[in-house]
């Protein structure tokens, strides 16, 4: 018990150390652990069950959306991945290679797959021959690897768990509406089940997908001020589909290429939400993705008809509700801060008094505000309850980003904001990669995009003074 | 429409070349598709979609006896591999080297995980310290990579899909509890969802698992008399928790060292499904699995009424089944072929004179027996009639395995056997590895099991006529 209290008093304080602080609540919330291999993680059964539960959403709205879920290999020949220029180049540096099938060296290398474009057009290029066979529209939830210098659990690692769509079209209008009806399932996933904000827009030609035409990202605002790209969705028009030859006879009788997408979301959507929602007593969870939604604390358990009463409660709310007793013989505090730590949205206790009111408490995580509620009134309660909470993580996360969004004329402006603080700031961008290049390199700021709701900040490009009509959102990100 | 009749005809007959019979149905009914890597398939959406289905069914069972899931990482390094002696042995012809990241050569190689006990025992080493942290029952579903030298779809490839469970336990029996209780899920799995009937048993040490005390496994004997290992359970004792050194402190102060288990099933049982239930007609689905369990067929679907009523009855129905309307312009016969190969269970044709009479026919898959049914009595029939094609099903692939077991009682009758057809031979065996060896070399055939029930078929082993009381089933095997 003194163990399990010092454990959660040890958690580094989010605003003195927020890097640490994310580190501690991964590790003390049980999330993930470290491995044997540079920059992957175990991914614990509590860290688990939050992806497992953000894959049952999503892979529901994208079978909604008309999707199909597919499986391709690992690997990637290396004469495959080199088909598309721009696509090897941004991925050379970091794909890992197999080189060795047993004793025996392979006749050509392949790589682990850091994305899989190459294998899907591969496939398209064999099913699809006529404009009939159109749209196709694919899914795979899978690992990928990238080999990164540093990484950090959930939000940049040498493997993680995402989800890659990846569609062909009759048509380019096809394509982009669809790569904007993708990345809008993402925006609603984001607020309506995970309680984040987002900011979305398009991405500039220097942060785009490597091969993409056009890539649109969704954006997270950090607790400290930073950007957190969520998730992206890319078009592609026909530039893969040529150089595979998925050539299709089009309703003219002609041979036409399909335009294409692609779209993926990964485990960071973990660390947006420890990063988003946690405070200084453990992480604080959306109700939609919590493993638990509601812990039972059996209060002063050994007296007559309490644990009876904790189980009655479990099996009238476990048909709504991931709901889960703690019977165990620690003490109700060291309770109270281990499922603190966990981030379970809702504690209900109940001992005997509250049975002989015919009441039991409930405990927000969020505000830790408690309401006595009659059990004839629970079922009702708690749905309401739980649908405030949603309400106020969303609220509190939004005020953060407001009080931390900022605008900025000229280049005093935009080095003032950042000299005090971090957070985003609207500014007006002439289009040129090096004025972007001059903001990371002297702020360490980047373009996190172009939104689609567009400002008039000033006339001129924040960084050259140059005549600019386009805004962009800058600020620091993960 | 030509086309997709030719498709339909040109499948080889199961009884003629059961191989390309297999390969042609993988192919045609679009389960899989094969891809540039090695060894490697597609799987596609009607395949991946029956993996879909497993998936569920059995990571219910798995929560239902208490485990949870976690994910791993997919490389283990060499050294972590090479600790446990008889594992390396059994895994290191066959594993796939990673040896660079981008253009820098690794310090030290990683293999991409052929299994992970190595890498769930590291991390047991981490987590468990007293037997209060005891058991712990962690699955993962993922896939795995053996560089196998003879591939075929589903049923051996480079890359595979599967779940492993790995559990550690404070005592003995308890790992043995689990060892059996696991092959006890897959056994009723494959029987009930999958209309399988297994024989299950004890591996010998021959067959066992590089690294195990005890190889326990369930068997399906497929059309053509070839056994087909469906599913394996291990018990390992504490061999790797030793080498791991994954001490905890016991119930009596001491160090002591945790019991072990590791079991799994894998997309081999898709390629089970096609060889116990298919015909020359194409897939025959069991409908707990099946992507689409009922199509419905418009019949003269141009005349008034008709797709509405189609779609009323897809609405009827669709709350309690997996169902959908074919509403293309193929002609009735070109759907009614597309189905039969794809394997749906029910097919239900509605027409204007079906609607006249308030009726619909019902068509079986398997056994092709038609149904006039009122529309009102439709959900209750087609509840009846999807039981008696789960046991029809199932009672074919008992007949044929009744069919094709035998017993010998010496080399002689054995070789009888053999030389006449393919299946089940009972014989006892002394347990002298040189007489499977024996088998193996002369016949071909292996010991598939040792089953729990044993039956005396004599009292001397069929291979060397040494004193024998154990009996083993032999046969091939895929």
């Amino acid at each position: 018990m003194a163990d399990q209290q010092k454990m959660v008093q040890s958690v580094t304080s989010r605003d003195e150390d927020f890097a640490k602080w994310y580190t501690d609540i991964v590790k003390k919330a049980e999330l993930a652990d470290y491995s044997p291999v540079r920059g992957c993680i175990v991914y614990r059964p509590y860290g688990y069950a939050i992806w497992e539960n953000i894959q049952r959403i999503l892979d529901a709205k994208f079978k909604e959306t008309g999707h199909e879920n597919i499986y391709m290999p690992m690997l990637i020949p290396e004469s495959l991945l080199q088909k598309e220029k721009d696509h090897i180049e941004g991925f050379a540096p970091e794909v890992m290679w197999v080189t060795h099938a047993g004793n025996e060296k392979l006749t050509e290398r392949y790589c682990i797959r850091p994305t899989s474009e190459t294998l899907f057009c591969e496939h398209y290029a064999n099913i699809v021959h006529s404009y009939r066979d159109l749209p196709k529209l694919y899914n795979q939830w899978c690992s990928v690897m990238r080999n990164e210098k540093t990484t950090r659990p959930f939000l940049r690692g040498a493997e993680f768990l995402w989800q890659e769509g990846h569609t062909i079209h009759e048509t380019a209008d096809e394509a982009m509406e669809e790569t904007l009806r993708m990345l809008d399932v993402y925006t609603r996933f984001c607020e309506d089940y995970l309680c984040l904000p987002i900011l979305y827009g398009k991405k500039t030609e220097r942060e785009k997908f490597a091969g993409a035409v056009a890539t649109y990202a969704i954006e997270g605002m950090m607790h400290d001020g930073k950007s957190l790209q969520a998730g992206t969705t890319h078009y592609f028009a026909d530039n893969f589909t040529k150089v595979f030859d998925i050539g299709f006879t089009g309703r003219d009788n002609t041979k036409q290429y399909p335009h294409e997408t692609s779209w993926g979301l990964s485990t960071r959507l973990i660390g947006a939400i420890i990063m988003t929602h946690g405070d200084d007593n453990g992480l604080i969870l959306p109700p939609d993705v919590a493993p638990v939604q509601i812990v039972i604390i059996p209060v002063a358990q050994h007296k007559e008809g309490v644990l009876d009463a904790a189980y009655a409660l479990r099996d009238s709310l476990k048909e709504n509700y991931r709901v889960k007793v703690d019977a165990s013989d620690n003490s109700a505090g060291w309770k109270y801060a281990e499922y603190e730590m966990k981030g379970v949205p809702l504690r209900v206790e109940i001992g005997p008094r509250d049975i002989a009111e015919n009441q039991c408490v409930i405990v927000r995580r969020d505000t830790r505000q408690k309401y006595f509620v009659k059990l004839e009134n629970l079922t009702g309660e708690i749905a309401a309850i739980l649908e405030d909470y949603k309400k106020s993580l969303y609220k509190k996360a939004e005020e953060n980003r407001a009080a931390r969004t900022f605008t900025a004329k000229n280049m005093e402006e935009l080095e003032g904001i950042f000299a005090k603080t971090t957070g985003y700031v609207k500014a007006m961008w002439c289009g040129d990669d090096n004025c972007e290049l001059a903001l990371k390199d002297s702020l360490g700021v980047t373009s996190r995009c172009i939104p689609f709701e567009q400002e008039s900040i000033s006339d001129v490009c924040v960084c050259c003074g140059k005549k600019a009509d386009t805004m962009v959102v800058w600020g620091k990100s993960y």
